[in-house]
């Protein structure tokens, strides 16, 4: 599980002016897709790290079903992305950092609207995940 | 208004085999994008109608903050095409049919969650849209 997270939080390394966020998809334990947030560089507001990775493993299993399969995200799922992520069927997410303004689950509970026997699970190495922000954050306000 | 709507209608009808749904977005008084669901035909859970509309948007205007467009949809977003509709700084959104179950706005609150001073108005051309669902399903249980 930690290893990886940490593919999610090297890949988040990778989101320059954006938000740093990265996201990994796994299915019977290989790595299927990598994405990184490109919202300002790709001027996409849909373009976050859990809609690209997703969009990447469907492309490969050709299916947008992707029961069985498990994201790896480092922030919390907004309720875009988090809607995504029930409706492909995913089996497992975990996260890393809590979004308690906008989570998709501990904020908005998408989960128990959707009624999915999907499993979450945050705090995944969460210290290392709120770093990332915390070092985006204070750049910018240097 | 209606004309919009009108021009959503007839691209839900483009659907095929997946669930009708139409969109466009307007800027200044003209289509810059218009959109059908493509989920089965693409494979990708993400082609809602909203979210290829929004995107086409961004395209045409190079820049994901789409303020002071409308967007007009057959039927209410659901909440990972509400969100995205939220965070894109669309200012009016015109929705035909209801959806008591998932429905972004009326079921899940999410426009109270995210507290933009978007306006959301729903039940635009309702018949015509509840129809075009009607008929979908009615047809896929023959």
């Amino acid at each position: 599980m930690y290893n990886y997270m940490h593919t999610a939080i090297e890949e988040a390394k990778k989101s320059g002016k954006d938000v740093p966020v990265g996201a990994v998809v796994v299915k019977d334990g290989k790595i299927i897709s990598v994405a990184h947030n490109l919202r300002e560089q790709d001027n996409d507001i849909t373009a976050h790290a859990e809609i690209l990775a997703i969009r990447q493993a469907e492309r490969t299993v050709a299916n947008w079903r992707l029961d069985g399969c498990e994201l790896y995200v480092t922030l919390e799922p907004c309720p875009m992305c988090g809607w995504a992520i029930l409706q492909s069927r995913i089996s497992k997410v975990y996260f890393g950092s809590y979004d308690l303004n906008y989570g998709a689950f501990s904020k908005c509970g998408l989960d128990k609207i959707c009624k999915t026997d999907i499993e979450i699970h945050g705090g995944i190495c969460e210290e290392e995940c709120d770093m990332l922000l915390k070092d985006f954050f204070t750049d910018i306000r240097v």
